[in-house]
Formats: structure tokens, C-alpha cells, sequence
């Protein structure tokens, strides 16, 4: 139930970040796609540790493999099975986070909700998932063709990229370490990142997502509005901690008619504080929201907590973490944002036929 | 597909704001549960037009009709079927909105999805669908039993109640028209939205929601994450814009060594940054979040539009409209969020069977 | 959860045989359908009660009335609510039923399950839920066009039409009471329901379906294989026993060197003991399938049975009931069998898209 | 979409026979089941090829492995992926069967369907599916403890083994290659196979299943009627024509004076035509119910039929297949029949709570 996203184009995941494999299967992609395989794993390639210096430097090539569903290079239209196999699990010493609950980490939950936990490495909260998500964005990305979505960096910490969208080249994103399509502010937020890492700190961070070139007529009233969609999407990831669309809680303080977005004769409108969805629809203008993620929790200091016994502890932590996960979650947002869009162009589909 | 909300406490609905009901069926609610028939009531009364000065001055009675699933008092397991007649429907003129693509409105969207479309009163994309969410919200609420859920009004436009939740007496939110647990900024409010309602303009603002009294693990790992499926919620509501929950959005800025809440043995935490979810789940502590409303797109003023010819006009916006959403939006979230912890509560019920 | 059929055109359902009404919500009807609303009656009236000397004469004029999802005459894309009120629901004295479990019916459960029963009439279990979907079935099959629909009573008791369905006149069907396509056995049929009825007994039946000019391709691998889904409809009908679809159980007996269906250079087969699905997609014949109906467990005789404290008690049956409900189960299978092909018209919309 | 079955405990799948290996997600098992894995690989080994001399001589060891969700022995209530390699897929020369439709087969329908056909040993549509269904059967068996589940073969051809299973010593059924609990019958239906096999023809079968040790209460009224799911599960496997529980297709026959089950006062009926199931809910007694399988559509004979291109052909049919599929598909009824009567465990917990 709980591990399936989507409802014609759909993945289902499994996976602890130490068990033998993560891996999902993606169902209700159409039949007859001709996969880019490179582009897959390029994709998994923007996600993967030890990509940088400003990320953990764990070592995990994350090659996917896919079991199924595809033939002589084309989806088949059957469900596509793929693993991606741990090769970083290292046998450990776990005894001082087996008994242990972390600060703002989920030890505690699921300890609780379960009765039991998988503690290696986060069991399945670990963010490693993350790396199903990638694959099945993938493909949904190649399935959405003119669609272009691309998110980026907008803030780290209190380092706030102060451009809308409109004023940066998109193009620039991959060209520095933190994924911010403007170098001046790269700089700085690379910057903040390696002093909170020797800190053994870490930072939180914003990421913005923009689609372009989007069919007019995706979403459904009601419970499928297509942002109501992406909210959830987003909030799944790990460490969210918010999502606004157009023109989001700041938009809060405008009055409507400033607000409005006024419609030109051909259909468009001159403003998009509506972000390109109007009832839960979109109206072919550009999709863009933004993603808040807090700073990781775990932290390479010395920390009081409890165990599981409800024993005062303290712990130092220790281990190779990402000191901000904004850079490498970027080509998360990227993923589920395509799949949301996938699913509603299937959905879409239904609608007009006779 | 798209008018369903839950997985296991469901609410399915229909209906447009000048047919003749709007309903709902309720699928899932356990047997057993003796209604407070006046407290569901009493809810559909905290949203009903008409009551106060900032709203809307229709008049409608809003009385829900149970059809099925109750029986002497008590919910019988069955699903409970329910209509609100529309008695506000009166034989008008649309011939000015027929036409007519209204900016920010759902007009344009749903025209161009469907090829037809129900223009009076804003048909399905009305917020009068909310009403039936009302009533399902109710019954989640006396379901939910020890949960206590409050919402209540934190902003309209730039005028922030800069106090913590903590530091207000909830008892107080219906103490006034705008919702909002303090008197000094609850009289600024009403004046901001009394001097846009005289400009004929609207404004947004924010809403706040508390729950407390929460069983710890309520919530499942990835995507029924309990705050992915509140945004999702929340999202639903007409006019929402963002979502955040805990620390949100601000807690961005922080390091890890200040957001990380520190356990206290007895398994609560210092702080509640987390906002009372770790890795999805419920870890006992408040949960609280806030969700972002746009300015209402009704204006009552001349505004540029175009026909649905793609024609440029200009027309004069009228009728009985709320100048700011929020405090009749105050109960909706509540029910959405009752709705949403109902479903959790059963879905809970499926993980320690044995 | 349990009250919805249907993934993409979904029906979900509220309603007790007395209470107030019963009804519905479709979900998922595309835009744009002009709808016979003549046509939608007439499938009720096949339904309903005291349309012939056969059937229960209670009398209920089973009006339909359509709140939403529809304007000017046609489907809007948006959630299609509907009534049918309740008219025969006599303030009646439920004391000898209250009490009692009725051997063969569904009240023992109910009351072991919940804890509460509405005895009325059955309650939910009564089978006047049917007129819902005889609502929605309707809608469908003019969704579904060139698609025909046709089923029959082929067998009450131990009186077996001995004819396969391409030997009838289907345009017979509705020629008699029995809705039993050839004279000669229709008559012996209702010889045999008056008999039983004249006893205070009832007695079983088959009904055969038959669907013509299927689009090759319905139907998904799996679990969503297009018999595995019609076998779940027609055994969400009330009494129903069994379920088979081209040879059925008799093709067990075969060779397969008999059984399998030989092409035809222009892609039909020769035979078709398939019953025009090959794994679980169509292929372009004839699908026909057989239902089997218990004997209804009502009876007009004194029986033994227990009341709710295990008593033993003697009770006399009463009231107006169907001695046979397959006559009128014709429009149910043709109803059920409608909503499942527009299920799979519109799910294979969405395996094309590119 | 289609590839997942239940509804809170769930089976994803993917795989193709001939691909690198075929599994599955389970979703929605309780945490804290102690697995015995020697039964798991029990059941495969039931299934598997190569057991007897009347199943396929193809050699496939069918080994599970599981990728996550279990932690020291025990399910952590988290998905569980697991794999099963396919370890027979010889690189063989497909030329033949590549562009030609076999006669009540797949081929034809996929191939329309998805315009792409992974021909390789019947892709998608081949039953070594069924394998991954049985992990997931033999976990739910685990999950239902009490619960007992047992199918056998109870006709071969025309060979009906005329007892009801009240008559039955149910632990002989793994006493004959056949699995026909009644020696004489098994030696009779084995020699039938044989005959068949030594024609290169094939022959159907029926098999029997019966449930006992079942709480009263399991099922939901209206579409998750119990019987209907198990419908919709059996009608799943590969070949198989028709479903029914209790007095089934032969019950039609009788009057309802002597198809009621009388109740005895402590609960429980005097006979059970009803099959232990009543208006969809369990009632305590036995269920029982039967499932009819074609004659296996492959032969070892030549045949004609056509090519994709419409043209008409003559094939000499070859390879390993099952003379008759029943033996092998008796532990897939009884896996299918524990995972829906696992969910319907789930789904009542859900029915109880407050």
C-alpha cells in the first residue's frame, strides 16, 4: 500500500540501504518506448554518492538492472522490474546505533509502530531509496518528451538565489557542485556547506522545480490536482519540510487583483503567480514550486540521547554523511515530478475518449 | 478516481454549486459509532455562507441529509451516503460569466480538458464541494475520539500573529469572525479584510493547525507518509498555494545541531521542530502545520479578460463573494485533517495483527 | 473501500433497501456523452419488482434522479451523483425479523461482523442495491456504443436451454417473462417458477451472457485479466454461486488437440471455446460467459431457525419476494458486464499514448 | 495497475520466463512474523518442474531469494522484494514460434495489444508467474496460522472423483503425483495423463479447495464480497474457465426448501450449500470452492495456424510442457486462496477499531 506511488503509471520499491538490493517495479508504462539507457544511468549518476566534495563520500556505483519488461531495447508494456544492488554494505559494527534512538531520525517510529527495526544504516528510511525513484523518473521522463523539467539549488541555508527563474539560464545547472544555475551564489553556497561540514554540522536548503512545455488539460478536480499531486510527491522525500507552488506563501499577502493573472488573447496569460495550474489543471503556462528540506540529522559531534530502554546516552556520531542533501536531491524532485506528470498524461488520456 | 479521498476511512463526492445537492458517500467508517448528529452540524455551520461581515452574504441553511449506513444513532459499517441540498441556486443570468474565461479561475482549464463545461456558479470547481468534506471531516473527528484538532487563522495578508501556537489559548478561535486566538490581531485582520471587501479586492493568508493527543506510529514508511498525505490534502482545498509542517520552510536556514530535537527519557523530545513526524510516522509529540491561501480570484471591480472566442473584454465582476477565504476555511482544514488521521488510525489497525 | 467497482469508470454506492434512498456516484464517465436518459430508465424498469407475474410483487416505481456531473443533457467529465428514493419502505413491523437469523441470509454475518444490523429489509445486503448499478451500467453501455450486450436466462431449475447462444434470437429476449430467448422453454420456465411459487418456495438458474463487436486488446496481464474481472462483477451479484466463460467447466473434459481455437488467415478463429479472451485480453470474438444463481432463501413457509441468543425458534415466512430472481438478474449481469468493458475501454486508452 | 493483487496485503510481480529472473513486492504483511523459509521453499518445490512424470521434464530449481523486508528472521512490516532467477533460459532459437501466432495462446493478443511481443517462452503471459505467487501464498499461509488451506485435483478429463471432501483424508493429497487425495482415483487420473502425453496432446482439469479454521466476520459487503475476490484471484491463473463456491452450477437446480442451511443453535448450519460464506462474509464454516482448468494449449503435434502476417502456416509444436497443468496448479490455488484470505484479515482489523 504505502510503497506504491502513482495510479496508471505506478512504482512499487523495496529496499534497505544494507540488504542485498533496492530495487521496484514500475508498472503502466506504455508499450513500444524506446529506451535511452545512458540517460538512466546518468540520471542515477546525479544522485550517487561521492560525486563531490560536498557530499558523503560513500562509494556506490548504483548500477541499475532491469529484469523485466522491456525487449530488444523497447518497454513491452508488462511491468519492468529493476534491482540496484548494494555494494556498500560493509559488515559493520552497529552495536552503538542498535540501541540507540537518534535525534529527529526514525529510530524511534519505528521502533515503536513495528516492534522491531532494521537498524543498519536506516533500514528503509534510509534516503538510499531515493534511488528507485531516480530509474522510475527516468523512464517517465523519457515517456514525457517535450516536457523539460529542471530544479535547482535556490537556497542553502541563508543563502537565497534572489532571481526568479525566468533570469537564469537553466542550462547552468549541472555546471557547478551544488546544482545552483548561477555561479556567484554557487560559490557561496558551496562555501556555507564546507563550513558546516567541519563543523560536523549540517544545513538545510531550498530546491526549485520548473516544467516547461506542459500539454494544457493535465490534472482532474478534486483530490487529483495536479499540484495536490506533486505536494505529496515532494513531501515523500526525505527531510522535506514544505512545498508552495506559483506564487506560495508569499503570495499570501497580495491582494486578488494583483494577484490574477491576466489572460492574453491567445490563451496565455501575462503574469503565472498561479504556477501554471489553475483548478488543479494546468493551462500550458510554465509549472514552477519550490521544496524545503531541513538540515540532515545526523551530525559527526558528540550528542545526548536516549536508548531504547529510555536510558540518557551520549553518542559521538561518526560515518561519511551529506552535510546538505539539497545537491544530490535535486535529480530526486526531478524524478518524482516526472512521474507525477506521467501519470497525469496517462490519466488524461481517459478523458477524451468516445 | 479523482473525487475520492483515503484509502481506508474514504469520502467519495459529487456535485456542482447550482444543482440541485452536492453529497458524498463515506466508505470505511468503523460500525458501532454513536453520531453527535449536532456537532456535525455545528461544523457545516462554521463554514456556511453568511455568517459574518467578512464573508460571503449568501444565505444557505447548509442542512445535511443522511441517506444510508446509520441506523438508531449508530453507524452501521455500511457506507453512509449523504446529500446538502443547493438552496441558493436561484434561476440567474450567467450570460456574462457563459462566455467568459475569468482570470485565476478554473474557467479557462476545465473548458479546455472537457470541450464542455458547467459555467454556473464555477460547477464542479466551486468551493462548495468543501461542504461535504465538512461532514466527513465531522464523523472523523468523533471517530478520532482523544485527537484534538484546531485550526485557526495566522495570517491575512501582512498581518502575521507572530506567536507560537504554544502561546495562545486555542478556546479562543471562535471567539471572533476571522478565527484567529487573539484578540488585537484578530481585530487588525477584520479591518484588513473590511477595507479590501470595500476596494471590491480580496486577500490571502495562512492558516495554522494543531493536533494533539496523538498515538505514537500512526504514519507508513514512503509514500503514506502522514505529512505527505496532510499536503496532499490541504492542497486539495481550493485557493491553497503551500504547505509546510514543523520547522517548514524557516527551518531551511538552521544546522542540524540546532533543529535536531533532543530526546528526554521518557521518549518525548525538547523541541518539536519535527513538527511530531519522523520518517512519516507519528512520534507522539504535536503535530502543526500551516497552509497558504492565495487572494479569492472574484473580484468585484472592471477587469480585462478574454471570451472563450479568445476575444479581449472587458466585465465587471459582481455578485456575493468572500473577500478572504480563510476564516471559513478554518473548519476545512480541520476536517481534511481529521479525514486524513482517520484513515491513518485504520490503516495502523493492519500492522500489529496477528 | 468496499462499496467502489471499477478502477477508471467507478461506481461507488451508499443505500439500505428502507431507508430513505439509495444511490450513487460515477466517477470517471468521459466528458462529452450525450445521454439517453429514456434508455437509462427502461434498464430500471427491466429491474424492477412487479413487472410480471413472476417476480415480487411489491411495487417501487424506481425513478433515478441525477444531481451532478451532467449539463445540458451531457456528461461534464465531473462525478455523476444519482438517487433512487425509497418508496415502498411501510412503516412496517420488523419484530419477528429483528431478532432472528434468517438461515441463507447474510444476517448472522452482518451481526457477528459489526455488532449491529439494520434489519429492514436486509439492509445493505438487500439485493435493491442492484438498481444502483443498473443506473450505472446504462450509462456505460452508451458510453461503450457499437459494443453489444446481450444476456438471457438459459436454465431455471433443471430446465436447460440446450441451445448455444448463436442458434437464438436475442431480439427474443425481452419477449417473455423469463427473458428466455426461445418460446418453448420460456414457457416451461414459468411453469416452473409458478410451481415453486405456488409451493411458498423459490428456485435457481443460470443466466448466459453474451457480448458483441469487442475491439481486440481489452484486458491487461495479470491481474487485471478481462474473465478474472467479469467473474468479479458477477460475483458481487447477490446469490450468485459460480461464474465460467467459454468452455467453462465442460471444456475441462477436452483434449486440447479439440479445444484450442484455430486462426483464420484473417486473425478470427474458427472455434471459439476461449470465449473470445486469450490471456485476459480480447481477441476480437464473441465474449459469452454463463452465472449461476442459488435458489433465492426467502420462503413463504413456516421453517425452523435460531434468534440472536442461539435460540431455537419457528418462524413463518412472509412477504412479497422474487420465487426466482433470475428474470430479473438479466439487466443486473448486462449492467455489471457494461460497467467492467468501459472499465477496460478506458484503461486501454492509456497503453497507446506516446 | 495490473499487476498487483490485494489490498492491504499485496503481490507486485514482473517478470518474463525467459528473462534474468522473475519476483515481487510484498506490501502491507504485519511486522513480527517469524518466517519459516524451509516452508516457503516447500511450496515452490510443489509448483516447481520436473516432479513427477506427469508435469514438464524441464528442470528449474526455483529458488527464492529475499532482498529486504525480513531483518534476523522476521518481517520489519516494510516491503518485501524478493527474486527467483531463472536459471533454464537456454539460448534457443525462437525462429519458430517469433512470428507465429499459436492457437489459444497469448501470442495474437499481445501482440495487438502492445505492437511489441517478448516471444521468448511466452513472456509475460507464460505461467511461470504463478511462481512468484506462491512466495507470497506461502507467507500469507504463514500470517493466517490457524487457517488451513487445501486443494487437490478432483477430475482429470472425464475421471471426477465423485466424494465430497468431507469424505477425504485431506493429508493424502502429496501422496500421488496427481495430488488426488483417493489413491484409486489418483491412479486412474495419472494414467490419463500419461495416455494424453503420449499423444503429445494435453487435457484439463479441476481442482478442489477447501478452507478451514475461519474466523466468522472476513469479507466486506457489496464489491470485496469474499467469494467474489477469490473469483477474481482463481480466474487469474493461467487457463483457468470458470469458479464456483458451495453448491456452485448444481445448486441452481435445487429449491430454496433444500438449499437453506438450517442453523443449529450454537451458530453453526446443519449442512453448507452456502460454502461458509454468506451476503459475501464469512460465516465459520468451511469454505470450499472449485476451480476449472483447460486443456494446456501447447502440443506436441503438428497444427496449423498463421503467421503475423495473416499467412497460413503448418508448426510442428515441441519443447517440455505440462501433458496437464493441474498437479502443478493445486499449490497456486491454495497461495492465491491465503493472500485473499490474508487481506480480508487486514481489511476486518480495520472493521473493529475505536
Amino acid at each position: 500500500m504505502s510503497n506504491t506511488i502513482g495510479k496508471l503509471f505506478k512504482l512499487t520499491t523495496f529496499g534497505e540501504s544494507h540488504g542485498t538490493a533496492i530495487g521496484g517495479i514500475i508498472d503502466g508504462c506504455p508499450a513500444g518506448l524506446a529506451l535511452d539507457f545512458k540517460a538512466i544511468q546518468a540520471e542515477l549518476d546525479r544522485r550517487k554518492p561521492g560525486q563531490s566534495a560536498i557530499v558523503t563520500q560513500r562509494k556506490e556505483p548504483d548500477t541499475v538492472e532491469f529484469l523485466s519488461g522491456i525487449f530488444e531495447g523497447k518497454t513491452t508494456g508488462t511491468s519492468i522490474g529493476f534491482i540496484i544492488k548494494n555494494t556498500n554494505q560493509k559488515s559493520k559494527d552497529y552495536s552503538d546505533i542498535k540501541d540507540t534512538f537518534r535525534p529527529s531520525h526514525a529510530d524511534f517510529t519505528y521502533t515503536k509502530k513495528y516492534g522491531i527495526r532494521d537498524y543498519r544504516g536506516g533500514g528503509r528510511s534510509s534516503a538510499r531509496e531515493t534511488a528507485n525513484w531516480i530509474v522510475a523518473g527516468a523512464i517517465a521522463k523519457q515517456f514525457l518528451n517535450d516536457m523539460k523539467i529542471n530544479a535547482y539549488t535556490s537556497s542553502v541555508g541563508n543563502i537565497y538565489l534572489e532571481k526568479p527563474y525566468q533570469d537564469l539560464d537553466l542550462n547552468l545547472i549541472e555546471s557547478n557542485a551544488v546544482r545552483c544555475p548561477d555561479d556567484d551564489y554557487a560559490t557561496k553556497m558551496i562555501a556555507k556547506i564546507k563550513e558546516v561540514k567541519k563543523q560536523g554540522d549540517t544545513i538545510g536548503g531550498i530546491i526549485t522545480c520548473v516544467i516547461h512545455n506542459i500539454p494544457i488539460g493535465l490534472g482532474e478536480p478534486i483530490f487529483d490536482k495536479l499540484h495536490a499531486r506533486l505536494a505529496h510527491a515532494m513531501l515523500s522525500i526525505n527531510a522535506v519540510k514544505g512545498f508552495e507552488y506559483g506564487s506560495g506563501f508569499s503570495g499570501t499577502e497580495l491582494q486578488g487583483s494583483k494577484h490574477n493573472d491576466s489572460f492574453i488573447p491567445n490563451g496565455t496569460t501575462k503574469t503565472n503567480l498561479s504556477g501554471g495550474i489553475q483548478g488543479g489543471i494546468t493551462n500550458g503556462m510554465d509549472i514552477y514550486f519550490k521544496v524545503a528540506f531541513k538540515p540532515v540529522a545526523t551530525l559527526i559531534q558528540k550528542y545526548q540521547t536516549i536508548d531504547i530502554r529510555g536510558k540518557a546516552i551520549e553518542v559521538q556520531g561518526k560515518g561519511r554523511h551529506d552535510p546538505c542533501v539539497v545537491p544530490r536531491a535535486v535529480p530526486i524532485v526531478e524524478a518524482l515530478a516526472a512521474m507525477v506528470m506521467a501519470d497525469f498524461k496517462l490519466l488524461h488520456a481517459t478523458k477524451t475518449q468516445q
